[in-house]
């Protein structure tokens, strides 16, 4: 078997086989294919596309190009969740402990923030003292103790992935949905899962802009789970506005608090009453989704939710005090309100535009690497549909000096559009696949 | 401007500019851009295609990337020709001596066989001391003196076009058009042509099989020629079997010799008397074709093109008694006459079939760097459309020993088809494109 062979099937439009995609995989993370054949393929990839089989294929042969994490002896069923990712999503950090209340482990390994793009290893940091660098012994002693992990990835995971993206990242090959499928599932089986709830948000503010490549996106990973023997529900979920209020490490770990407090703001809470409720179902332990959305209520309204996030941050070291004084969170100096210039309705608060602020302001990063600054970030005070008077907040800055707050309220001038007939609110939620 | 960019460009089908190939070539010549984002750029050109503009961008990109012989002090006007390449196709040692004889200077470089594709450099060097490796002063000074040059390519043209070639080779993205017709046109460029006559050779010998292909190249190179300010006409030409008799080295190069005493064979002698009036036209060495066409006839049956090789041969240090006495040339050992197992028709004499079986008796390269054996080969005594009886000579093998003629032989076996009807010759010339 040749590489080039197997670019010119793919690039003439053919169906590889599992024995090609193996051998392409395998030899690629051993550096025998070298990347300018794997890039070149990619790019047949992206044009020519990939059948279900072909990305199952592909899928299963980057989980296994490195340690893969078994958990069977750990939990009776290993659910993870994972979000494609936006501006203002701090789900996992209220909804892991949620869950874990209704009596659902979870050991989730989660990310960084890039670009516009938070992340909730960011996001946990601004709590001192946490860790997010457990190690794979720490990993499994956690979940079999506690039946919660929220930490970084530590082993060496579907490298194959890994350094395939990092190709893509560079040759335009990053827009193949078959790519992104096989990117997300190959993680989520190196890591160990039998059940997955994905959360793929569409909107100006996400990966994916447009709602029927989301759905492809979406059905594919489905797919994958089927033909791979995982259970995988896809919720299509709303990133055209940020979600909830707050954007930024510190104050969306605070809102994440509050969330399971009862005293989040109403979208995010429902966002994550659905997500918990698609994990509970796929981990059984609810027979119908009223029941598991009931579950997952009175992990709110009970306490139990916010009991078992103290209880994570004292196992991974945090200070666990910030749970019951947020205020403790770091602060930024600067605090400035930014108000309507005008009545009427809100049309756009354009979700990229918002994070990209954020990043302008020292939250977020521009390359892997950068530094950011737990403390800063922006309050989002109106979703679209909201009525304004003038004067009214739209958001409040976070940030470190008064010239940062200039920069951001420039940018911010475009986030917002005011205008003077009805709009109707945009919906959480665009459906669900499974 | 960034790389990933101008791939993302060309992926999404967009036409690029001057400038953006410009940038994309010079930085990939000087390995500022490295060969993974060269073969997604590539594979993304093979699958979107090129607009004869970029292409021809991309063409005098190439051919800027490294030396450029100026020809111009030395001749009026520098015509080229350039063979695709095929079985067979010896045209250039007996062109390059008819059009000097007609009063057309020629420096021609050339190259040597790779595949069952033969190259005209070997053929010459079977004539004991013939040298092909003329410096860029000695190729000037001959063309100055002698008004001819058929040598190899020693200096540093077009060197962008030689690492993307490459690159292609193991990339699956040898087959473009556009890529194909930059790759020859800038070589051809660089080489300080500002004529050139192409022979676009189509058939199973050939490296387009498809009269479409071919076509689409032709049509593809003379565009490239008005958009850069050359002349140049595109001949199709048939490599469903060989052209001639000969294929091998020793045995091609007599050919040639005995074409131009006009003893050749009459497709080959035909082949070369349009290759040569369409330089000749082109060099404005003719006002019209009859006339081109009568120069050059003139030059075999006077016994001027002979002449001209004759001190060719001199000019470049080879042994040129064998010009007279072309049995002085390498022979084979063996040989072997295959006889017509039936009566009938020639249906076939596939040329592939030939040209392999040239490389397994040693006359060929199955890669880069081989060695071969000038005294080895193939006379292909039929032609397609041929009456042959039960015993008649289909092929003489030359071989270096018995058990290659054996291996040959089993080879030949399927190269031709013999037939109980009629079957029309094969056309040389499929058309011309100008």
């Amino acid at each position: 078997m040749r590489a080039v062979d197997i670019i010119i099937k793919k690039r003439d439009g053919k169906v590889l086989t599992e024995q090609e995609i193996n051998f392409f995989i395998e030899n690629y993370t051993t550096d025998e294919i070298p990347d300018y054949q794997a890039s070149a393929w990619a790019m047949a990839v992206l044009l020519n596309g990939m059948t279900a089989e072909e990305t199952t294929y592909l899928t299963l042969a980057m989980a296994n190009s490195g340690d893969r994490l078994d958990l069977s002896g750990v939990v009776d069923i290993a659910v993870d969740k994972h979000s494609s990712g936006g501006v203002g999503d701090k789900t996992s950090i209220a909804v892991v402990p949620m869950v874990r209340a209704c009596g659902l482990p979870v050991g989730k390994m989660s990310g960084r923030g890039l670009g516009f793009s938070g992340g909730t290893l960011d996001k946990l940091e601004a709590i001192p003292g946490f860790r997010t660098d457990l190690s794979k012994d720490e990993f499994l002693s956690q979940l079999g103790s506690l039946g919660m992990v929220l930490t970084g990835q530590s082993m060496d995971l579907a490298p194959a992935d890994g350094k395939l993206y990092g190709l893509r990242d560079v040759t335009g090959t990053v827009q193949s949905i078959p790519l992104i499928a096989s990117s997300i599932m190959s993680k989520k089986i190196a890591a160990g899962a039998q059940a997955i709830v994905l959360d793929v948000k569409v909107g100006n503010g996400a990966f994916m802009e447009n709602l029927d490549q989301a759905r492809e996106l979406a059905n594919l990973m489905v797919s994958i789970g089927e033909l791979s023997g995982r259970d995988v529900a896809a919720l299509l979920s709303d990133m055209n506005q940020p979600l909830g209020v707050a954007v930024g490490n510190a104050i969306e770990t605070k809102e994440a608090i509050q969330t399971l407090r009862g005293e989040g703001p109403a979208d995010f809470e429902e966002h994550c009453l659905e997500i918990a409720s698609h994990m509970l179902l796929l981990g059984k332990r609810a027979e119908t989704k009223a029941e598991a959305r009931r579950l997952a209520e009175d992990a709110i309204s009970s306490g139990s939710g916010l009991e078992y996030l103290k209880k994570l941050v004292q196992a991974q070291d945090g200070d666990v005090r910030v749970i019951d004084h947020p205020e403790m969170l770091p602060e930024a100096p600067v605090k400035t309100v930014i108000e309507a210039q005008e009545s009427g309705t809100i049309a756009e608060v354009h979700a990229r535009t918002v994070g990209e602020t954020a990043v302008v302001l020292g939250a977020g990063r521009m390359k892997k690497g950068d530094s950011i600054d737990p403390a800063v970030g922006i309050s989002v005070m109106v979703k679209v549909g909201d009525a304004v008077e003038i004067g009214q907040p739209l958001f409040v800055i976070h940030a470190r000096s008064d010239d940062a707050v200039e920069e951001a309220k420039q940018q911010l001038k475009n986030a917002v559009k005011i205008v003077k007939e009805e709009v109707a609110p945009l919906p959480l939620f665009y459906g669900l696949v499974d």
